[in-house]
């Protein structure tokens, strides 16, 4: 899908690191890049718990060079990082509820991993542009809303707080080192090469799975709370609108989308494209504890500093998605 | 000195643990637990170029049990932990400037030491009670003064950036766990046995350290930075104070001292003391990156709550303070 509207770089011949390449995310930005011309290089750990899946870069891989390691190996990560133009930093690990069970794990790979990244900048490619998918789940439960880059950080879990503490690395390493790093506080992200394996990664991708093998959805609490969701398409646009603007740099922006919909109004969505049957169910209390009830984003600064705004709304881009995935279960579960 | 005015718990027979305990802050509290009855177990890892010294707990070797060992030590530290009723966690790396320099030390130190001190205990004694020394270093350059817990956290070095997020590990396992923790968000503190070895512990060890050798002293600046100064005896009873303070769980609350001075005030009041002689020279730049100019917190969040209110201004705390070292110097530099 070309997306010519949308102003940006020249992307053609820049030399791209993409880490976490071959997650969800990560690989939708690496193939829109290569379709741009980018030279790729994807760095994935392929940790089996997590999002990185072959089947993601399925038939790009000639267009793309895949460098499997782990970026909490300091040492390859030395050697990747030189040369590069851009770096799209996007390895994480994602699971709210797991981060409670395994904080260590949490604490290496979104906190330990991104300083590791900005020292080996500093020391090897200082001029590199690194772009950081921070997560709307720093902001804990909303005080207000739309929440917007002002609202207090309060984080619910041990994955809000690192995903946090990396973010303020970034910006300090920009203050004090004068390095070019913009993060970008996604909200709910959905669409094809989500993570869909496991129950770990949030409602949006168990709803899909179990929508797309007609189990029975589970709906925790009043089905009532509102989220915004956005379009992978729309956060790969973000992503390369906000790439090379000096503007950002040292700065952290809310994606968003200007719609918003309730949990139960995203699974009738769902059942327009798929045989979806749910019961509302009250909250596990280890969900519970870490809920943060009605999230939507005020994502005006980023907007206003790039044009960006999503294109896609819920109801085509959960199409797009069920189309995606209704013929690649085998590959994603 | 007997503070008998100060209300507090009864001490006398509990078991306590200071982690970093033969370090500045964590010896003082030592010997005042001593003092007050309570068996006291202080750990600390001794190494090379941090406050933990021998010295700190001289003549006091016979009241407490010492047990040297690393706090990133995880297993170690779960059999500490144990049968213990309070722990203080007072072990830190805290030079702003080695932050800098040294990120990974600082983040394993400050941040996943700390928790591994949570898991430990949420594992092995969930019931303990755990005061964490924060410091106001977390709020960065002040936005407004007095700096109250509402003002914005934007830490100015990596330092700042971990403490904050081992002060927020604290208040989330209060939250989702029911664990009992209080941090307190220490602001210039100084006084006997504090760490004068070297440059890299901020201007009051740096200052005192050269007033008592007849060095000059270099003011960086114009030396019209303010500060509020605490004195190590009145931190000390902010942390006794908040000790078995249920409603005090989960927060984190100011410490700070009415008078506030500047730094050249400070030179002032130590020449009273000593023979001192000083220069004003422009901020080195690596100083100069992480200052925060002018700095003194309002505490009546805490004060309001506990009645602590500091006992000593600082012309008798230095007194007090070179008092303690005059006689000392070959034990601290």
């Amino acid at each position: 899908m070309a997306r010519r509207d949308q102003p940006m770089i020249e992307f053609s011949g820049k030399k791209v690191l993409i880490l976490g390449g071959m997650g969800f995310i990560g690989s939708n930005l690496a193939i829109r890049l290569a379709d741009l011309g980018a030279d790729v290089t994807v760095v994935d750990s392929m940790l089996a718990q997590y999002g990185g899946n072959l089947a993601n870069l399925d038939g790009h891989q000639d267009r793309l060079h895949i460098n499997f390691s782990d970026i909490r190996d300091s040492h390859t990560l030395s050697y990747l990082v030189r040369d590069v133009d851009i770096i799209y930093s996007m390895a994480g690990q994602t699971s709210h509820v797991e981060s409670m069970h395994d904080p260590f794990t949490d604490l290496e790979i979104n906190c330990s991993s991104q300083l590791s990244i900005l020292e080996c900048c500093r020391k090897f490619n200082p001029q590199v542009e690194i772009l950081y998918a921070s997560t709307r789940q720093i902001y804990g439960r909303p005080q207000y809303l739309p929440v917007d880059e002002s609202h207090p950080i309060v984080p619910v879990d041990v994955n809000g707080i690192n995903k946090y503490a990396a973010e303020m690395y970034y910006t300090l390493y920009h203050k004090v080192h004068g390095m070019r790093c913009t993060s970008l506080r996604l909200t709910n992200t959905y669409g094809p090469r989500q993570h869909l394996r496991d129950n770990k990664q949030g409602f949006v991708g168990i709803f899909l799975r179990l929508a797309l093998s007609g189990e029975q959805l589970r709906v925790f609490g009043d089905g009532q709370q509102l989220r915004d969701f956005n379009y992978v398409d729309d956060v790969v646009d973000a992503f390369l609108m906000a790439t090379g603007r000096e503007d950002l740099h040292g700065g952290a922006f809310n994606l968003g989308h200007g719609d918003k919909h309730s949990l139960l109004e995203f699974v009738q969505t769902l059942a327009e494209f798929t045989d979806v049957s749910y019961e509302i169910v009250p909250f596990p209390p280890e969900h519970k504890a870490i809920d943060i009830g009605d999230y939507y984003a005020d994502f005006s600064l980023f907007s206003d500093k790039t044009t960006w705004v999503p294109q896609v709304d819920l109801k085509s881009g959960l199409e797009r998605t069920v189309n995606y995935f209704k013929t690649r279960q085998n590959l994603y579960w």
